[in-house]
């Protein structure tokens, strides 16, 4: 039995105090890691929230893992006692049933989720089945890969699944943690890079960041201007936005794909979607393969997210720090 | 200069009465085809009613045209004087646009229609570019084949843009002049095949055309009963469904595909799209490779509309009968 140091709220959106709780025996598929840092996500605070319906308390948030291997199963035989790994999401998928089988564990009707009847990452210790464990690339900086296990993933995966062209013009909707990776992505993949944002700051940023240039994402003419223009929009806010204008800023073809979770129905006009063969998107972080290749990909082109670091026993001040939306751009939390 | 003898509206929703136009000189990348068929489309209806406001009049309806070549222009080397051709929605495209050289002609921004700003198929003769006139293969019935050029095409289409498997299983949401030759295509195509219809009737003609088995699209739980089991669904209704329901519906990575046109916006819950990476989306007739592609597709496994006809001179009794929703399952008007 191993006992895990970790900081839970025991309410929806309460204070996230010390907290402890054991690891019964390992399993032959798990892989305990001993965490360094980890970032934080706007999930986290959702699920701290109970917004989505789906939290337990004691709530142990944290799902963008860097650490080092400190016990694995008898079957385990991608990582070993010591290396340096990075977990997600996701902790574990069911291995046999369609989506596992080919290739789509993500969208595993049975996959565990890191915080979802778990306890996550914000603590010494967090436990996780092996495929959903990865070993972090030499290239890799540790105290900065959290980010890349949730964020990174969730903005690369849908270049890789709908086979983005690198002579493709992308716009990143939302410059914040999701989107300020999302350009970094995008610029290093050989694409035509806008970034849309309607924060000052943000844009001489966004164009340090991999943006070729920036739009003013809540001025009309701005949107209207850019008509025809990109084969994929990402957007990473989770409000409701004039979709059906962003539509029109589509190449034939093109993909609005939505990142943020925006909890009220979207209104979308057909018309334009018909004209053009538009499709409206959304999905879920990525498939393991598809980290891997994220974190190779990251490593080639040294995509790194910007972060703000605070000790983990000041996990309310961060939290904190990204609920007043300050966080530039993705917090992380360090053990050490 | 030909004089051509049409049926034409002179205001919305008139009736449509005899009407003569002059066809001027023949241009060098025209066709003029002596029309000997011609089948009705509810976008002729809707055109006619100026249910989208860009309707002109006198108005002509007609683009699911059947006919032999009475007239070629000096570039024209496709087809020649006396070939049986067919002519759908697109009487030409600018041929030389990104879409146009990608081969998506179908998303052509300068793409003429047949029956927008120009007199279409009601009638003895049209005129149409080139790339837009088809040979008909032999094993295509010319009588037949009009409803193929605009409805076939439609539903045709988004099976080969999408790269359907024939291992995929595919929903067909509203059984009429579409959705009655989406079953076919789909079911020769190698997919198992499911119909959503309200009504008792049209199950077992459904059964009958194509259909595995058969879903009433008016009963929650019958769609609730059918939940993850689609690759694709297409819908040809032009009224809102409970498409959050019909999302469920879908297996992970699948898409919701639709070809009806809704003119209220779409509503969509986010939340299913995102976890199972779901795709809504909307195309328009096809391009004109797809379309030669689904000529010879329909010859090889005998596809072709079920009809009535209708003497081209009962054209306001015929579309009293489509506006009626009497059709089964497309209406064809003949010259001879």
């Amino acid at each position: 039995m191993t006992t895990v140091h970790a900081y839970a709220a025991t309410a929806p959106n309460g204070s996230l105090e010390p907290f402890e709780y054991q690891l019964g025996p390992i399993g032959p598929e798990d892989v305990d890691i001993s965490v360094d840092s980890c970032g934080i996500c706007h999930s986290d605070l959702s699920m701290l929230e109970n917004a989505w319906g789906i939290s337990a308390y004691p709530f142990v948030p944290g799902h963008e893992v860097s650490g080092r291997v400190s016990a694995v199963g008898e079957m385990v035989t991608h990582v070993q006692v010591g290396d340096r790994v990075g977990l997600g999401w996701h902790a574990g998928y069911c291995m046999t049933c369609d989506e596992c089988l080919g290739g789509h564990h993500n969208m595993c009707s049975k996959a565990e989720q890191t915080i979802v009847g778990r306890h996550g990452g914000f603590a010494d210790r967090v436990r996780a089945r092996a495929a959903s464990v990865f070993k972090l690339p030499a290239g890799i900086d540790a105290g900065e890969a959290g980010p890349l296990l949730c964020g990174g993933i969730t903005v690369f995966n849908p270049m890789m699944q709908f086979g983005l062209p690198p002579t493709g013009r992308v716009g990143i909707i939302g410059i914040g943690g999701l989107g300020h990776l999302a350009l970094q992505f995008a610029r290093a993949w050989g694409c035509e890079v806008t970034a849309f944002t309607s924060s000052e700051s943000k844009t001489q940023q966004a164009l340090a960041m991999g943006a070729h240039d920036t739009l003013n994402s809540r001025d009309p003419n701005a949107i209207a201007g850019a008509a025809r223009r990109f084969d994929l929009l990402l957007s990473t806010v989770n409000v409701p936005l004039d979709w059906s204008a962003y539509l029109a800023t589509l190449k034939p073809r093109g993909r609005l794909h939505l990142l943020g979770v925006q909890v009220e129905p979207l209104e979308l006009s057909q018309f334009p979607m018909l004209m053009g063969q538009l499709s409206v998107s959304s999905s879920p972080v990525g498939s393991p393969l598809a980290i891997r290749r994220m974190l190779e990909f990251a490593a080639r082109h040294q995509i790194a997210p910007v972060t703000e670091h605070f000790r983990m026993e000041q996990v309310n001040d961060a939290m904190e720090h990204l609920r007043a939306g300050k966080a530039r751009y993705r917090i992380v939390l360090d053990r050490h």
